[in-house]
């Protein structure tokens, strides 16, 4: 179920590159269409469909203040036709961790969930664990 | 894929139940044993492993500060044998919202991963959405 899926790693990469280079078009492909969608921006509450969650990417990558990103530390879990990444977001600012729920559908992986929260401090090293008060 | 799978919704509640009476023994048996899992608790990077999972809950339910959590406003997103519930775990401190991914094994629903992180701001309403700055 770890590792050796290089389809879901490059479609999570996908994802980042889509949004660093405000693709818009390349964002809406890499979401399902067929299949319920939902989303949390890290500071948001919870979307809940495609229009909800396609409109959030517009907003975002529409807004000149949004920040580049970089993946890295992707790790996957896939199991059949369903899988998720989990990654650390890079920005200039800090690291955010991010669970991503891909789908695969006619054999390419679409994505339907998309989380990404900060962790308690910035990492330095992204590839460090980072220990903090759990709930 | 959306709706009308109590079984999920029940397991995610049995989840948050365990958490919350502190039953260890609940805990460790929600959680697949046979699959590669995964947890990403507010403010740590991500744990990736049975040992490092079941320990951050060992852990964390052993702290006499960690404080109760309700659950509320389960969604669940369900496909064959795998699935995920998107939540509100409300605290006397707030509101955080959480990803856990379940997978269904000799039919019965076993966590597999979860992620929960803060809103931008308290939730007063769990139910009302939040705005705020995406990434």
């Amino acid at each position: 179920m770890v590792g050796g899926d290089h389809d879901i790693i490059a479609c999570n990469a996908a994802f980042y590159r889509a949004f660093s280079v405000r693709d818009h078009a390349a964002m809406a492909g890499l979401w399902s269409s067929s299949a319920p969608v939902s989303c949390i921006h890290p500071g948001w509450d919870m979307l809940v469909g495609h229009e909800a969650v396609m409109k959030s990417w517009r907003d975002v990558m529409n807004d000149p203040h949004s920040p580049a990103v970089e993946c890295r530390n992707a790790c996957e879990f896939v199991e059949g036709d369903f899988g998720y990444v989990l990654c650390h977001e890079v920005f200039d600012e800090g690291v955010l961790i991010a669970t991503n729920i891909f789908r695969r559908e006619d054999g390419a992986w679409r994505m339907v969930h998309h989380q990404a929260g900060p962790p308690a401090m910035a990492l330095s090293d992204p590839s460090a664990t980072v220990g903090g008060t759990v709930h």
